[in-house]
């Protein structure tokens, strides 16, 4: 492949035919892979982390976001701040990936000291008029929702993460999801470029044949289906699926419970999500093999199991949150081939293990799920990359957010120039 | 190295002086290896394959070619089919590399579903209207010679495998091939390039420091010697090997057998082989280490075991048929500095292990060859990607097929407008 | 990022600011690095190896410099010789990397035999008109200094190795450092650009808190300080450093021994070194745990075991040569990211382990610092690919040699055209 042979990105994203997959070169071109990192992991809004990975003042998480690295730790005064993990004199990383402890930040080189609140305290050697005060921790834009920690790596952040807040906080609100702790997370690098990660999260037509555990509780119906030709027992079951839809939504709006489908999904959308309350199947609970609650000290002051699943999506991440615990998976693009998503399970912070729930049956559902998915991404991915790969069709019915999907992609690269 | 100064491939192909190895950058580069692949593995006829790796209806053999993956398969009216291993949907890989056996072929990822013969059987939730003619599974070209499955996974398929056809047809015919089975199997990956594993193979001048196993069955003479200046020893020996040559081909024409050498490793050749009937050396019968059959149950209705050796070399691989077993082995690029080698011993059908043959003696001459070679390939590959490797000159009389290699590639490529 | 966005090496080298940290692309672009690798260690005298590696006639050590490889041996007149790895026929390495002993350098391919002076000696079927004068192994340029063999892999070698010959020679000499053996060495691959690691040896600001081995025998002050606004104690410990400082270079100056710095260190110096006699701290003797020597066996025919630290950095290695043995550690880089440390422990040749010394005692001081400094390496690197580093401001006081290192880097690159 010469030089000269090389299609741009806009190229190649305008190529894609409506209601048909991506063209292979979005997947594995390293110089798509930068560009994406940049747009859609430095110049959107991403999900990296809860509030509950910093439970208490001087708490700190290291997040590693590709090759930028940001700090959130919690201050003093019990509030949340993220700063860029790169030390202002020689650019040593102030801390490692991981979760940790401080009073002040330290630099391991030459201890150039930096306060909580990000300012630089102290420095040996710098001479008597060296100025401290413009050499302080950079600070990363950070958005809060329920337990959700947003940031944004680029100054000139979208502001439409005020919709998403907006949306989303009385929804969350009855979780009182900040008085939560973390009872198990999990990483898992796929295979896979991060687009298809994210194509996978948006269907479930693959869910029937690969997800056991999830479908004892899932209803795929809610992500589409093909109604035409439907066998008299397939129209049974549908209509016994939009019966218990309708009373489980009556039944939750009696209670002041938000259930309605809130899509903000279209081209014009920087910050873009999907939420709605959905109806567990089998006992009606939790996402659980046996579809009851796996925690019984249930989140907040809830007195109520059957809350259904408030799910929220965007495009680094997806939420559930049931009345007895949460799952939070956010992915990071680590190489065109490669993404990491990482999964943390949520319950109650006073909930106990061994008392209040069992960590396997608390975590089995998804933890089999990411797994699952995770080979299929992988299969994905290398068949896109095969010089025979031609874009298929998707399925009206059930992939019309993976459809959805594309075109943002294609409009959030426009808007940034590419 | 600034963008102005990258030679382009084919400056690097020209600049070859006539008679001496080839410049490092055609071994180390990036692009030319993707041009490689492309041009040598995707739009010449390469070996992928035996018939025995599918013996019965439903069986699958997944090859990998590097980022293109094939199927191979046989289907219910014993016919051996190839298709690429993407499905038409969104591309997923239908089948891992390896073999299985199926009924029909159900994509992991949505469950698409295709016949034997390739046809899109089956599919949920596209919609009545969806025309499943179109989407079938691509299928692949492919010629069965003896036992050997070429393919080209270009549309454009050279014509002249015909004349590989035509060739071999009859000189592997006695041996009856198709009724054999893959009595073992190993892969090496050499750290080297593809085109060093072929020179290295295209010349015996290494053989005897390095192939004590080999050289006992093996004559190096075959491939070239120096005739000047010999010692009387030396003369004798000579006289000896030239005159059980001439005995030994005139048995076998007595029998019917063909012996000639045939070489097509002419710059107009795409399907480039060379094949000949050699002599064993020892007790003459095979490539062991005593030089007698490996497999007292000989090929096809074979009686006579001193049938020599009929080899075959294409630009990926060399086989050896004996009259009790075969050894075939064929390579695939995977980087620049990686090459998948691939060997299969075959036996009778119906030979049985542990009675008729036992797989060390089998397996050991060729295990430990292709070792050796892979050590050389290793220390060959490096000095060349060294600032100060310059191309050194060939032996005029021991590595003539090299130079005749070289002059191959550099023709093919100019004939795709490299 | 596209093509026209990046930046030249030359324009990054130039964006630095005075006193000022480097751009992070130039320790993490692929193209940078070539260029370093072509530059200052192919065309720059590095250091490779000392004499003990090879101890006897026909001895030979292999060392890989990135994709070069040279063999450097002892011929049977006790010359130390060195050689390109290239086979001069079709490049195969004639030594793998490591150590071993031959009469005659015979290629493992094809056996073409070369003598220890370089000269090719034996081919088979080359002909009898082949001309081997011409195929002689490739010689490299090579200068002993001490014990210390540098070599430069280009033809112009630049002339001012002869100053750096001139100034160590005499202050080397009462060390007899060719007879010396070899006691112990060590490899660590740092992961972090080369430049790092060495301005991480160019200051002490970092040893304090990280080096506590190390600043058992160090006086982080021999490497800057800030004079300004010290504590009354900290005063007293300054003036009692100059006085410690001044009564031993008086002492030593009294024996005969060369005790000033000297740097050659400017821009316009091809071959930058620095040398000192530094005084060690504590017991005064040597760079152990205890400041007292770790071999009884002092080198040569010294008598006395406080003779400080022979300190010579060059812009590939540092050493340090006290009275009973000498650390000498260089570098290779090996990629952006991958920078080998390889550390010889020298002590007098005849000194006996377990009797003269142990093991632990001579290396623990050193092994522990490069570990400690990897670590440093590591953290820096990675802040400085992060998108949010900035160049940060040296300390004027303890980061003198790292601007002056970046300044050299600057010129020398300007010098050959970059």
């Amino acid at each position: 492949m010469s030089v000269t042979n090389i299609k741009a990105h806009s190229e190649l994203t305008h190529s894609r035919k409506p209601g048909h997959s991506m063209p292979g070169e979005l997947f594995g071109r390293h110089d798509v892979f930068e560009t994406d990192v940049d747009v859609f992991f430095h110049k959107h809004w991403i999900l990296v982390g809860v509030t509950a990975d910093v439970p208490e003042p001087g708490d700190v998480s290291t997040v590693d976001i590709g090759k930028a690295s940001i700090l959130i730790l919690r201050d003093d005064d019990d509030n949340i701040r993220t700063y860029r993990n790169v030390c202002r004199h020689r650019g040593a990383r102030l801390k490692d990936a991981g979760k940790s402890t401080v009073g002040m930040l330290v630099c391991p080189y030459h201890q150039w000291t930096y306060e909580l609140d990000g300012s630089l305290k102290h420095t040996t050697h710098m001479g008597i008029d060296f100025d401290r005060s413009c050499r302080g921790l950079i600070p990363v834009k950070t958005r809060i929702v329920g337990t959700h920690i947003f940031v944004c790596l680029s100054g000139d952040a979208p502001a439409d993460i005020d919709i998403l807040e907006e949306t989303m906080d009385p929804r969350f609100a009855p979780y009182d999801l900040t008085r939560t702790k973390i009872a198990h997370e999990a990483e898992i690098i796929e295979n896979g470029n991060w687009k298809l990660v994210i194509e996978n999260n948006r269907e479930c037509y693959h869910c029937g044949a690969t997800h056991p555990e999830l479908t004892a509780s899932f209803l795929p119906e809610d992500f589409g289906f093909c109604p035409q030709g439907l066998s008299e027992e397939s129209q049974r079951e549908l209509d016994a699926y939009h019966a218990r839809n309708a009373a489980n939504v009556s039944s939750w709006e009696k209670d002041g419970l938000i259930c309605n489908a809130f899509e903000r999904l279209d081209p014009d959308a920087a910050t873009s999500f999907r939420t709605q309350r959905l109806v567990i199947a089998g006992n009606g609970e939790s996402q659980t093999m046996d579809t009851r609650v796996a925690s019984k000290k249930l989140f907040g002051e809830l007195q109520r199991r059957d809350l259904g699943d408030v799910h929220m999506w965007t495009h680094n991440s997806w939420t559930h949150v049931m009345s007895d615990h949460a799952v939070i998976s956010y992915i990071i693009p680590l190489a065109p081939d490669k993404t990491l998503v990482r999964t943390k399970w949520l319950v109650h912070q006073d909930a106990v293990e061994g008392v209040d729930y069992d960590l396997k049956t608390l975590t089995e559902v998804w933890a089999a799920t990411n797994s699952q998915d995770a080979s299929l991404v992988a299969i994905n991915y290398r068949g896109t990359q095969d010089p025979a790969y031609e874009p298929g069709p998707f399925s009206p019915f059930t992939e019309t957010y993976v459809e959805l999907f594309a075109q943002w992609y294609t409009a959030r690269l426009t808007a940034h120039g590419i």
